[in-house]
């Protein structure tokens, strides 16, 4: 018997990304010797020729299903090779030209504060995309990261600045096999605002990261611009975006600043 | 033919809130002379008898139908004279004991800006609930406006403060007779900030709006108490609440803080 | 004194949007004769020079309120014109290269139920950009409409089928002067369901709708396929793109099937 | 130096609830022998007196970070254990008379398909709270469970039912020592559908679910009452609430059901 996805659609053209979204499962990594787990939302899609009417969406599960018990029981698998292997494990299930795999959770980076050296834990969202195309593998990696910005102008024009929480935004699209690490990643991005930010802030501490905050008032576009040179400088290869939204104190809309760069080989 | 919804059930439990929710639908409205046109999100519930499977979802939304044309037609009704309709339309329809409609839309308010006198117009998230219980009506009203604070303690420990946008919510619970308005309680809120915040600030502006900043440093605790003071001075019978979000500039966390206070009659 | 904006930034790179975001004001459209007022949320960027710090924000903002002000004023304006409008007032404020304005909100269409012919008001949420680039004004309409899909498969294997709410976008990129209806986007959209769906049914309506689902079996992939066909032979000389997403009701995850097509001139 | 959190407020009111929200860490849990790793959203909140002017914010911090590293370090402890253990950190540094702590998390359980006995992961959305007033802890359990509701009106009236995803949500409280497992919880939740949903489904058993489906037509009433049935039966000495939403693949709206029991001691 025929399976109604292989029939001949009623419209024939052929369709970029068919696949499932919003599917939530358990990974365990290892990276630098560490062991994470994560539980990311995946969305994985394959292309569909013009003349098949459906994708059979069960195999993209099972392969997803096997890759993730496979590489889970190695150490050594990042969510990267983890991705790879599922688009492998996909090809020998079910023809596709063009497939993609992305996975979004969060990484937990440990750190300490400024001063008091306390441990904390920081959380940032990530998103890990491994991309098939016509055999070749690339990747596309992104972090989103909390920080400031401190207002330049009004420092200027009132003495004091406005300052208010801001998201970065770092994403880069290079080859498989070029190492770039997500915390490296996280790094430029903090290291980019007015000052980071920390879940725990004794009052010694507090006071540090305020005064730096006052030494460094930044545009949304500075921290937009020191996002792409830091980025850029670190990681070789890369197709370069950044993008940040300041949740300004004094208005009740955002500013935006997006800019994009290719960093040398 | 007996409708399903009328059979009895397989467990004989009553339920106290059953009906439509997420239903958009565009309504027009007139306060103070003034015509308004809504696009709110609405939730109706009534109770459902432990002996009835079902309520007949379809007299709902014929009642919010023919209550926001009738209405609609008219001059002179506000968003909760709608509602009461609705719940009048309803009991035509269906019996009930206890029904409930809500209503989550924008509430657009004109302002100046405060040195270069220019108009802006400030939206704020408003919901609009009437409540008939046992044949008596009770209204509940939540205005959420944006606002800052600004850390006194950091203001002490550093002589700077850090600062960040804050969001304050306000709730009145009383009788459907007593008059509160939207634009009064969405006053309270903001004027219990460290300042108000504007769509549109010159340069002028924004210098007063930040020196107003750094003359009235607070927490979020004292957002939410004066608020509460506020709203107890100028809404008699009320139950009121109050609760306060603030984006910490300096963490990822957010800080919040909730309080409740009866008023007078 | 010059301003802060003006300066010479720390990195010399040129941005490709600043401006704000999340900007939420009143606006009054009229099209065919008929007057509309919606609240949209806004976003409105520039492209930044390498060699200037920063944006003068305040400009763009009032740029939105001229332009709303004396658009609103007349009759005949549509939220393109009045995007325009906006992009040209800007222009007279601040140079720049390339300008975009988008504004997202929900549109109410009224509709007729199939059977009963009572009168519903249909709620869909929209988007409308105009991109000034280098002179030339373009244009990007989005439409995100609710329908359903009638899985062809289990109808097969079970010989009934399982069934779900899917939403479907249409976005369609042409020209600003290439007329193009919004309500005839949501018609192509909502044509390439199992069936379109409605705000209220009488069981004679919900009895016609459910025998329409049962004789319209679709994936996912064949509404994102009728979508883009419906839409190339309506629309002329635009880019289309669909996307559908489907909430299966026998998964937690959802399925997507995303396509593009350029229709002819 | 005297804290400015220890000084008198301007407003002399107690507030009910002061602390931090969407704070992230890392937890690792034991549950039946089984470690779990999880990167929950936590709320952490406290009442504060009237006369003091705000709540040390990093002592709540401090006390999380505390008993995280500590608990963690263990084998058995639960959630609600190294809840109970950060109130009574939190106990050591800051007084307060009601405490309140709450985790949101996912929790993916394993299943095997029906008919296949293939091995799958589902992830459910869980919240446990732990709340210490007065001296006396007592927590709060909530988990939201996918599933569907098949219309048992639209089966009688056109032979054919419509049917959708529905989400079901089962809260309940008890004191802190009563054994309620989460896994139960949404057991209870899952077996109230029309039929149980699942991660992957090889083609026969999607019939198998299908075929069920239609055997278990239940509106979003029924479901609601029988999770109450279901809960009631199995933990005791509990406040029982369930809330159930359907995405109506026939509406553009939800429709909900609510209500809640107490068992029996």
């Amino acid at each position: 018997m025929k399976d109604t996805q292989d029939a001949k659609p009623d419209v024939l053209v052929g369709l970029e990304k068919v696949g499932v979204t919003n599917l939530k499962t358990l990974i365990h990594t290892t990276w630098k010797g560490q062991g994470y787990y994560f539980t990311p939302s995946i969305e994985i899609t394959i292309n569909l020729e013009k003349n098949k009417k459906g994708v059979h969406m069960s195999r993209l599960i099972e392969s997803i299903a096997e890759a993730v018990e496979e590489e889970s029981a190695k150490t050594g698998s990042s969510i990267e090779d983890i991705e790879k292997r599922i688009l492998e494990a996909l090809a020998r299930r079910h023809p596709y030209r063009r497939g993609e795999i992305r996975m979004e959770t969060e990484l937990i980076i440990p750190k300490e504060t400024p001063v008091s050296r306390r441990k904390t834990a920081e959380a940032h969202q990530v998103e890990v995309s491994v991309i098939k195309d016509d055999g070749s593998y690339a990747k596309r990696l992104k972090v989103t990261v909390f920080g400031n910005t401190v207002c330049p102008h009004s420092m200027e024009t009132a003495g004091v600045p406005h300052m208010q929480r801001a998201v970065g935004e770092l994403t880069v699209e290079t080859g498989f096999g070029n190492v770039v690490g997500l915390e490296e990643m996280v790094e430029c991005v903090e290291q980019s605002f007015s000052s980071e930010v920390y879940t725990l802030l004794k009052s010694e501490d507090e006071k540090h990261v305020v005064e730096k905050m006052y030494r460094n008032p930044k545009f949304v576009e500075d921290v937009a611009r020191e996002i792409l040179e830091k980025a850029k400088k670190r990681f070789r290869k890369c197709r370069i975006r950044s993008k940040v939204i300041s949740h300004e104190s004094i208005h009740r809309h955002d500013v935006i600043a997006e800019g994009s760069v290719q960093s040398s080989s």
